[in-house]
């Protein structure tokens, strides 16, 4: 079943017996703590603060926050915010990772770490949700903050992990498009050929319990009527439930241009470590932080 | 001075001394036609149609236009149209071209072969322009069909080509953006490497009369509220010119986006050869065709 809006993803978390611990990496950040403590009022997460005493408390203060149930684990000034989440995680004490003030890049390294133990043999890859009024359905779309270009072996990952995850949250049979350019292979454009070639190998030894179509181009995925005036001929454009993107970059310029011109809501999550991990961009506002929140709770339920 | 839509194209292009003749290789496609026949109607163009009699001539009855002013240079089935659209210019009898029904490689590579005498030592680069409620004046981007991914002596030339397009067509000195992923140069993403090679180039020997700012991410190039709320100091934010993309996936994505999005009008012509070309999407309306001419008209104007 296809979801048309975040409600369902919140209702999942809702369902869940006992509020998951998410332990927030630099917790001195406005929306995620306005997520956060949202989602600490729908009884599905309780907060852990990791940051400098001096600018989380003063901040909650200002938001009229002080006297919300929480948990404080102060941090001085120059110590890596994410290092000492991972660590609180390691010690048992926490569900799922939420990154606050911090860059992305310091966020992520501790996840990659051997010896912090969140680690799996899969790839991390930060996939989106995304509601937005002209798509019928909330749509994946992946990588968009990891792996640059992802090579096949690692499309394949993304593919299958994307296809995991949409599956938790009630889809049935994913419907993912490999997105390139254009429809046609042509050996001077990679990104087709290794479209083509992930169809194939899905043909022979399925990479997941999904249909995957591709190379195929923007406009065709989101659009039967573009399907329509090209003439391409396939029954599941305007309809797809997830993207795979070929680079960063094209996964970063669709999602900004969703937010920017179509009115999209969003929220991300890293899936392929041991825990599910909340990471938003920090221009984005308090729902994306607590929908993306709603996310890992519910992928953690299944886990 | 920024063109605020295609009204001052347009009003650019009326004021030609006689109509340009345009060549168009495969006339044999409805919104080009429409979009000739206004142009001719407007007295900036006349058109030269080569395709099949047998489909052009009907197609003209269909839509009413048999007697409007033309001529036809009629080919044969499995005649390759631009070829003799090009053969027509090499004789004197064509001031620019315009892509018809056929396909854009096809079209392209006759402008390639140097014996057909329109190629110059420039680079071919596709640049449109694109008008849309939410962006303040016509902004240019570039290249979205013809180089993959233009290295950085390629680069230097798209953005000279770009500044003099828009210098022809009214901009004073434009800004002109290096569109990447992220602002901060990192040694693993070759885009943010290029984007700040070229920004120090520009110091050095300028490229092109222009500003040039890079590497930049796509929110923080139109809006200037994104960039304050990025702390990104700018002020050329949100007003820029024209964007320069790292690759035709980027370009490409960009621009369908803001067509399926932003409500966004276009127009699109390839420079680098000796005349001005119309290229514009099969799945593009007659207006679109409309303002690509008027676009090269007011292109070959200058040269």
């Amino acid at each position: 079943m296809a979801l048309k809006n975040f409600d369902q993803i919140v209702e999942q978390a809702k369902s869940v017996q006992k509020p998951k611990t998410v332990v927030i990496a630099g917790a001195d950040a406005e929306n995620i703590l306005l997520g956060a403590f949202m989602a600490q009022e729908a009884s599905f997460v309780f907060p852990v603060l990791v940051g400098e005493e001096e600018k989380v408390v003063p901040m909650l203060e200002r938001l009229g926050m002080k006297d919300r149930p929480y948990r404080l684990v102060p941090t001085q000034p120059g110590e890596n915010v994410a290092q000492t989440a991972v660590d609180v995680v390691n010690r048992g004490e926490g569900d799922m990772l939420m990154r606050g003030n911090t860059q992305t890049r310091e966020f992520l390294l501790p996840l990659l770490v051997p010896e912090n133990g969140l680690r799996t043999d899969k790839l991390l890859a930060h996939i989106d949700l995304v509601c937005m009024p002209e798509y019928p359905k909330v749509i994946a779309i992946g990588d968009v903050t990891v792996t640059i270009e992802p090579n096949l072996q690692q499309k394949k990952t993304i593919i299958a992990d994307m296809v995991d995850m949409l599956k938790t949250v009630g889809y049935e049979r994913p419907n993912i498009a490999l997105l390139s350019m254009v429809e046609k292979v042509a050996f001077h454009m990679k990104d087709t050929i290794e479209a083509q070639e992930l169809v194939r190998e899905h043909c022979r030894h399925p990479i997941a319990d999904c249909q995957l179509v591709g190379p195929i181009a923007y406009d065709l995925i989101l659009s039967k009527e573009a399907a329509r005036l090209k003439g391409y001929d396939c029954p599941l454009c305007g309809e797809f439930d997830g993207i795979v993107v070929p680079s960063l970059l094209a996964g970063n310029l669709i999602v900004k241009c969703w937010q920017m011109h179509a009115h999209a809501q969003t929220c991300g999550v890293v899936i392929g470590a041991k825990i599910p991990v909340a990471l938003t961009s920090r221009s984005d506002d308090k729902e994306v932080a607590f929908h993306s929140l709603a996310f890992c709770t519910a992928l953690s339920q299944k886990a």
